[in-house]
């Protein structure tokens, strides 16, 4: 299987890598900047390409993982291609590849978050597929389960619940890490003490459900404790205002 | 060591099991409800009582691990005893102890998320310990150390500010699990797709720190993304406020 990947960024490199290591070829990367293009290809042993141009017009797969509004203006240099044109994003409608006449087209959306400089295990990451057609899909689902066993059929609009979702329990997650890291850095105490608790915390619901599970002075009702943390908080009106509101959804969540 | 639980929560079932695998005696444990001391007496081959005037006098140490607000109560019933008598809350001072008239007090905090159901490895728990005195802190250090190597000493502004900050890190993190586990389920998608990532995300800042992982369309400024989420929560308005906020918040962190 012969794939050219459109983009060099967190995803293009993950799934590259994970396609090569499974025996696919990755002919080309394309970046508008070709020292980013290179910094990939290299990895892969793949050629660098700076102009759309370029492009191989005979791979079996075209993976296009770029920012969500690029995706249309790339479309539609790939309609004249016979192999299969994929995007990854989450948020974007398959429709963007259709719309550009694009014949095999298809959606290849890995929910995880990716970030370069720490390797992946692409075999507890769920894939979720979406095709133009029947063949197109087996074709897609084969490929992607050389990759993880979590192989999901996910049409557009739930595509974008899980990317919403996904926000909530990973990007806001990560923020509130980081604002716990900032409370304690204020009173000069390491992050590293919380990172036990911080996994506990991921690790737990990975059997259980997150409502079995909460803890904590609001799911409790104990205004004393929820209080004094208000209070702590005088100088950062900001924290006060996430803490006031989230315990309020946890209270109403339980009561 | 003759060790005293007043308390047959979470947090008391971990610790005295963890205490007596590393070869110390559980002779008592207390709850005013004699049937759910039973069930962790049982467990732990201890004495079961639910009226303090039975409590031992000679034990080596007394653990509270009850309820924030109990704590001063059960102290006064222990101002007799010769042996350390330490709580484990993050949120009391150690000063309820010494107004309680107790000789040999200190703290023994965990920073842990507990739950009865999951077992637990201590040797990743910080044990935060802070004591009346030089001699009661060196034994509470020694105790510590049997359990894990992360020992911190750390007083009582400090372990207020730990117990908040772990609010956010843990309480609130659970708490937005449950979250995108609701907008998936009014979908009906499975929780389990989020799993993958609920735990890639945790694992990331075991080695990094937050601030220089976060992802999503916040820290991108990707207002297009932003608004289709905001649209797509168009009947949960409690969580467009939270994908508002936090949102609001990741832009001013990263700006």
């Amino acid at each position: 299987m012969d794939i050219v990947c459109v983009g060099s960024g967190n995803v293009a490199t993950h799934l590259t890598k994970a396609f090569r290591v499974k025996g696919a070829r990755i002919v080309q990367v394309y970046s508008p900047d070709i020292s980013n293009a290179n910094l990939l290809a290299k990895e892969i042993d793949a050629l660098a390409i700076s102009d759309l141009a370029e492009l191989s017009q005979v791979a079996d797969l075209y993976l296009i993982a770029v920012k969500d509004d690029a995706i249309a203006t790339i479309a539609h240099k790939l309609n004249v291609v016979k192999g299969i044109v994929v995007h990854t994003s989450g948020a974007t409608p398959m429709s963007v590849l259709a719309d550009a006449g694009i014949q095999n087209y298809g959606v290849f959306y890995p929910l995880q978050t990716f970030s370069k400089s720490r390797d992946l295990n692409f075999s507890n990451v769920p894939l979720c597929l979406e095709a133009g057609n029947a063949e197109v899909l087996n074709r897609l689902k084969s490929l992607a389960e050389t990759l993880s066993p979590l192989v999901y059929e996910i049409d557009g609009e739930k595509r974008r619940i899980l990317h919403l979702s996904a926000v909530f329990a990973s990007n806001f997650v990560n923020h509130l890490y980081h604002l716990g890291g900032e409370i304690l850095a204020e009173h000069q105490i390491a992050f590293e003490l919380l990172r036990p608790l911080i996994l506990e915390t991921a690790e737990k619901v990975q059997t259980r459900l997150p409502f079995d599970v909460q803890t904590g002075p609001a799911v409790r009702d104990d205004q004393e404790t929820m209080k004094s943390h208000v209070s702590l908080l005088e100088n950062r009106p900001d924290l006060q205002e996430i803490y006031k509101f989230l315990s309020k959804s946890i209270k109403k969540t339980h009561s």
